[in-house]
This record gives C-alpha cells, sequence and structure tokens, in this order.
C-alpha cells in the first residue's frame, strides 16, 4: 500500500546457522509470496558459519553462499540487513556495531550482547542520525512481542511495574518439582537428560539468563540504563522440595521472577524466586511458558504469555523485526534515556525465610528476638509435623520489611548451634502486591 | 535519534468529548515533556462537539477550540491528523474517509465502523499511495495490544486460531453468575445499576459487540474479508444458573468467545458461550478483563490479556497510534487481502445441549433414538438431582458434529411433548481443542 512501485529484493546476511537460524530460513521460504506480495522481497546472500563443512538443519538458499569472516558481510556494499543470531558479546558486538556503523539495518536475538552493550549499540545508532533500523524482539522472551509492546504499545503509558518468568529452563524444572514433589537436584538431572536445561546450568538456574532480560526490559520499561550486573540475583538452586511443600500449604507457586518497579526516584529491580499467592496469572503459568505481567498508569495490569524461546518463536520474533525494517519506520528502538531513577538494591517485600534446624528448645523464641534485634514483624510461623529432627525446616513470614533487615536476621540466626546452615529467603508477592513501606503492627 | 532537528508541533483535531478523549487529554497533558523530548510535539487546535455549552470532563487545552461542524476539521489544512472518537458509522465515517482523502493522518477507536466499512477506508488507504497513516489499535479489546501483535508481531506468521473473550460487560455477568450463583437477570440488573451494561444492553449481550471485534481481528489474522452480518452469533442471555452448576461440576467455565478458526480453505469464525475446560488461561481470565489466545504455526498458543475497554486504557492505545503516526512508519496498516478463504458457517465441535423437559419416562431413550437419527454421538448425560419435576434440565455432551447436526437434533427434541422450550447448546473447548472432523466411535 506504501511503496506501490516493485522495489528489487533486499539483500540479506544472516549470523550463524544454528537452531534459530534455521528456523528463519523454513520461514523465509515458506513467507516468500507474501513478502513479495507486501513488496518487501528478501534474498539471503550470505550465511556466516565457522565451519563451511559442517552439515545444517537448512538448505542454503539460492544465490546464498556460506562465508566464514564477518568482515566479508560488512564490507559487502550490496548487504543492507544484517541478521546476527550467532549469540556471545565479542564477535557478534563486532557485527553489530560494524554494520550499524556501514549504514545497513541490523536484526539481533542476542540478549547477552544488548544487556551488556545497550550504551554502545545507542551512540551507533544515534550517529547513524536514524538512518539505520534496529530490532531485537527476538532478544528477550523469544515468541512474546514484549520489546514492540513496551516500545509502541505503552509509548503514552508509564510503567510503574514488569514482573515476569522469563526463563523457561527454570521455570520448566519448579513446575517440576511442584508437580511431582521431587528435589532439585533430580529434576535438573531429567531436565538435562531432555535437553531442556544445559550440561553447565548455571546461567538459567542462577538466574544471569532472566537478569539479562530484565536489564533490557527495564531499560525499555522506565528509561533508566543499570549494568545487569548491578541487578541483585538470586537463582532456584536452593529450592528444596519443603518449599514447594510450604507453598501449596499456601495455595502459592514458587516462581522464578524478574521484578522492575518504580517507587517514587527509585528502582526496585531484582531476579528472586518467588512465593506467588494464587489466584494470578504468573502462579498459574507453568513449564517453558514466560510470562511478563505489566503494572502501568493507564492499563492497570495487563499479561503477554507465550512460549519464550525455541527455534521457531525466536525466529518468528527476528521474522517480525526483519518485516518492519523492510516496510520502514523512522521510530526510535529505544525510548530517551532517564537518569532521574537511583537504583534501590535494598528493595522491599514480605519475605519467606526458612531455616533448617536440628530440633531443640527455644528456637521460637531465638528467632523471635532477632526479628525483634533486625525490627522485623513475624506474619506467621509455619511449621510441618516433625520427620526428622536432625534436619528440620522451620519456616516464617515476615510483615514488610527490606532484604536487608532480612540478611541480618539469617547472618544472626546462621550463628546459633542449632541452625545446620544459611537461611534461604524469599520475596512474597500477595494479589494486592509486594508490600511496601515500614512494616505495621506489632512485631510478635 | 531519527529526526535530530526539532520540528514544529503537529497539530491534532479530536472528534468527540466523552469519556475516552477526556482521559487522552489527560495522557496528552502527563506525556506533553516525553513528545517533546522524543520530537513528537502535538498541538490539539480543534475538538469537535455537539453541543458547545456542555460541561465536559476536562479542559480545553491552550490554544483549541471547540467546533461542531467536521466540516471545519476536515477543510482545515493546518490539521495533519484526526483522532476520530464520536463512534457509530454516519458522521464518523464522513470524518475517516474524507479526512483521509485531504492527506491527513486518522488514529480511530470506532470498532462499528471498521467493522462495516473496512473495505471502503483500504480503498481510501491505497488511493492516498502511502501518504496517509491509519491508527485502529484502539478499536479493538481497548488497552491489549492485539492489532499491533497481528500486524507487526506475527506478520512472518500464520495464524491457525484466535480465540478470546473480547466483552468486558458480559464477562463480569458470566463471572458473577458464576461465583454468585444468581440469575441471568439479576446479575444483568447489578450490571445495569452499576454502569456496567447499558439501559439497552443488546449489543453486549447478544454478542454483537464483540462480533465486530472478531470480524476486523478475522481480516488481520487471515487476510479475509467476512460481513460482520454473516458471522453466526449467539449471546449470553439464555444462559441459565443450571449452565453454571453443569460448568462447575465439570470443571469449566462459560465464556462468551469469539473464535475464528482456520481449517484448510476454510474460516470457522463464530461468536458463542463456550464450555471451557480447566485449566486454560481463557477459563480463568474473571471480571471484566479481555484474553486473547493466539494459535500460529511459529508461536504455538500465545496470550494477551488485559482491560478490554474503558476510558484510560483505550485512550493508551489511542495515544500509542498517535506516536506511531508522529515516529513515522510507512508499514500498511492491514495485510494483503486473502480471497481464497471460504466462511464455513457449519462450524464443528463436541457440543454440551441443555433440554429443559417435564419429567416423565422415555425421555433418555427419545433423545437417544433423535441423536441416532442426526448421526450424533453422544459423549456423556449429565442429569443433577430432581429439584423441580416440573422443569427439569436434562443435558447431554456430544463427540465432534457440526452445529447443523445439533440444530437439527434441538428441533426434533422440541417438538417432544416433554419439552418446555427451545433446547440451548455451546461448544465446547478441551485442553486439546474444540476437535474436529467426524465424530469417532459408536453412537450411545
Amino acid at each position: 500500500m506504501s511503496t506501490p512501485a516493485h522495489r528489487p529484493a533486499v539483500r540479506v546476511a544472516v549470523c550463524g546457522a544454528g537452531n534459530v537460524a534455521g528456523a528463519l530460513m523454513q520461514i523465509l521460504q515458506k513467507k516468500a509470496d507474501f513478502l513479495a506480495k507486501t513488496n518487501c522481497p528478501i534474498t539471503v546472500t550470505k550465511v556466516l558459519v565457522r565451519d563451511t563443512t559442517k552439515p545444517r538443519p537448512f538448505v542454503l538458499p539460492e544465490g546464498a553462499e556460506f562465508v566464514t569472516d564477518f568482515r566479508t558481510i560488512v564490507e559487502d556494499k550490496e548487504v543492507e540487513l544484517v541478521v546476527e543470531l550467532i549469540g556471545g558479546t565479542t564477535d557478534a558486538k563486532e557485527i553489530v556495531l560494524r554494520s550499524l556503523r556501514a549504514g545497513k539495518h541490523v536484526v539481533t536475538a542476542n540478549k547477552a550482547l544488548l544487556a551488556s552493550c545497550m550504551a554502545e549499540i545507542e551512540a551507533e545508532l544515534l550517529a547513524s542520525g536514524g538512518a539505520c533500523q534496529f530490532g531485537y524482539e527476538a532478544a528477550v522472551c523469544g515468541g512474546i512481542p514484549i520489546i514492540q509492546t513496551l516500545v509502541h504499545g505503552l509509548a503514552g503509558d508509564d510503567v510503574v511495574q514488569l514482573a515476569g518468568i522469563m526463563n523457561g529452563t527454570t521455570n520448566f524444572m519448579l513446575s517440576a518439582m511442584e508437580s511431582e514433589g521431587a528435589s532439585y537436584d533430580e529434576i535438573l538431572r531429567v531436565a538435562q537428560e531432555k535437553g531442556f536445561a544445559e550440561a553447565d546450568p548455571t546461567a538459567d538456574v542462577e538466574g544471569h539468563d532472566a537478569r539479562a532480560k530484565l536489564c533490557i526490559l527495564t531499560r525499555l520499561a522506565t528509561g533508566a540504563r543499570i549494568a545487569q550486573e548491578d541487578i541483585p540475583c538470586v537463582g532456584i538452586s536452593k529450592i528444596t522440595s519443603d518449599d514447594m511443600s510450604y507453598a501449596k500449604a499456601s495455595n502459592s507457586a514458587i516462581k522464578l521472577l524478574g521484578v522492575c518497579r518504580v517507587e517514587g526516584d527509585e528502582l526496585e529491580v531484582f531476579v528472586h524466586p518467588c512465593f506467588i499467592k494464587n489466584p494470578n496469572m504468573i502462579a498459574r503459568t507453568s513449564g517453558a511458558t514466560n510470562i511478563v505481567e505489566i503494572t502501568s498508569s493507564s492499563l492497570g495490569k495487563s499479561y503477554l504469555i507465550g512460549e519464550g524461546a525455541g527455534g521457531l518463536p525466536t525466529a518468528n520474533s527476528v521474522m517480525s523485526d526483519i518485516v518492519a525494517v523492510l516496510r520502514g519506520s523512522t521510530a526510535p528502538p529505544f525510548p530517551p534515556l532517564n537518569t532521574s531513577f537511583r537504583l534501590q538494591r535494598n528493595f522491599s517485600a514480605r519475605f519467606y525465610v526458612r531455616m533448617n534446624v536440628r530440633d531443640c528448645k527455644g528456637i521460637v523464641a531465638v528467632a523471635g528476638a532477632v526479628c525483634l534485634r533486625c525490627d522485623i514483624s513475624i506474619f506467621a510461623v509455619l511449621q510441618t509435623p516433625i520427620v526428622d529432627p536432625s534436619d528440620l525446616p522451620f519456616v516464617i513470614t515476615t510483615e514488610v520489611c527490606t532484604v536487608a533487615q532480612v540478611e541480618a536476621f539469617c547472618a544472626e540466626i546462621e550463628k546459633e548451634e542449632w541452625c545446620l546452615r544459611a537461611p534461604f529467603f524469599m520475596p512474597i508477592c500477595r494479589n494486592d502486591g509486594w508490600g511496601r513501606g515500614p512494616a505495621s503492627g506489632p512485631s510478635r
């Protein structure tokens, strides 16, 4: 409709030849008619690989060649659009920055690159004076259109909180722990056998993957540029089947959340396993599915739910960015920088605290006294019937307090002779939110 | 980033001064700084009203005037963008078509206009050769970014099914019937008293509002242009508390759904109250909230959930379209027309059929014989203990069959002397879908 004259095919280079690249080739082939009909014809001319002899999960499109040196792409004046799917922050960074510098449009699925080099990418885009388009929908939560929703859909709104399940592997594991009552180690082994978790699962289970995504979403939702290393991050490896039992008993689910909350001029940003009370869409999202809950001034609460990873969902987001580039838009890919926010690492919430103790007299009295010293109000004391008196989980939930208060409590408890190991805690999200401000009511 | 040179404010005319217009004025004022910072400055110069003396829920922006004749807007060469919020299909149609003809960008929240005049609007946009941008995110499901997701996010995907709760009033009513066990009439009265339902609730409760939205979404999801009058449409007014009891007993919820399914070269499009089995995100969406479930080749199932109506959510979508227009995009607002689909009004599903009968011998035998004649396989026979033998709800659920088969069954049953009134039926959605194809297994 916009450009009735037929134009020659846009030459595209794809960097990477793995799972996502294969799915993208499949989509490009399937949608060739659609692309021609909408005057967005594409020709893939170069595919960057390390080894041209390795078998690939796709057939090289006609007229395309494998190349092994990214400079042949960056320096190819005929390539108008570079799709970066190799991941990592070394070669990928060179490819993205040098392609932009050469006046090419770039589409990437690389969350690590975005999270670590967003400022440099933004500077390069600014230097291009709007000549280069940049798409990165695929970098966060695969097939969920969260980038587009934050950049375009909420352009006239103010996000006050963003919270969600941003890592499918850990949600698969937590869901399996919940439904099967199995231990973390057992479930991790199963997830690795099934290919859901990697041989070194650290990036997923310790929350680093979710943190990179949260870093990008925080930039988009609030305008603030927070270094990912500064975001408090706790993973799921210390969650036990006892925690799952307590969650079930209190009609809750345990989810690894990325959270960004605006509190005045402070931002509370963290990745943490959280207790979520039912009924809540986040608590009900199980398996490898991702969900992002957005709370904003105009919309109240809204939710985006879908497959957060996988070849086809991620390739679909790459494809939607490619089409957007070809259709042409002068919209800036990042919102204006907001430097007025300060990161508050010492976030506030109600907390669940599990202590593992050797059963003896006086534990409740000591826990109560330590709470009093830390100015923590106890909301409830939970203790399931004793199974093993030599290693007994003993749980308290708190009124609203800060994570520093809870850490101080845990440090004191850990010194007690009956405390077997460092206590483990999680923020609690109720339906009325996380709670905030000083603890109210008398300490119990 | 894209247009570093500061540009003069874009002159905008707003047609309408009701709830959404008031919320838009509030957002425009609040985001004036943001708009200036992102080089999207806006000045509202004209606001179209019927009566300039009537008090309004907003203060007229500085430099703006009330006008009562839309021609003063259409003929104002300085107005670059017209926001149509008056609703209806008479003046609104003139405003939209004549504004486009005059080379102005148009943003509208008018689902009735889109559903009835989409072809004319598309023709006008085509005639403008891409010079005019057209935004209509607010026309369907208020604050949910469903238009953007279908047009941009799924540009490279194939939607195979779209189903959702597209009307907040009826979902509020059904949720209240479910939780309070009250009758349809009681809940309608409460909804009217609270202002959730209009004095004449026909458009909501008979499904016409949802049908207009479904008509628009079908165009976007499949490319097919289906006249809204051709879409089979049944509302919620015949649902009883007995249906709610049966739903609860079978771990299901009753929701008024708009559904569009691609089956080969046929489209099954309908608005109907449906039985939805838990666990399913649609079954769990209660109150005035809207949800759209999209099933597509690349993404599998994804969901968008949020407030489907209300001043601020709708105004937010209007605002996001305004910002998109100001940022500039040459993307066509509608996908290419697909004329290869044929509307199949005789859709297939499993069905719930409620008969209200006077208790007597032989009812089950007759129902069974009629099913056999209609080639319907019975999946289950449900009868709650008899409360009132003079008006007894008697329910069967079927294996997959067509709506024509169920209608034939109902017509035959209605002739029976013991049948008190026309039977009522609903499609059943299980987690594995709606079912399709010929009924399998022996008829019981």
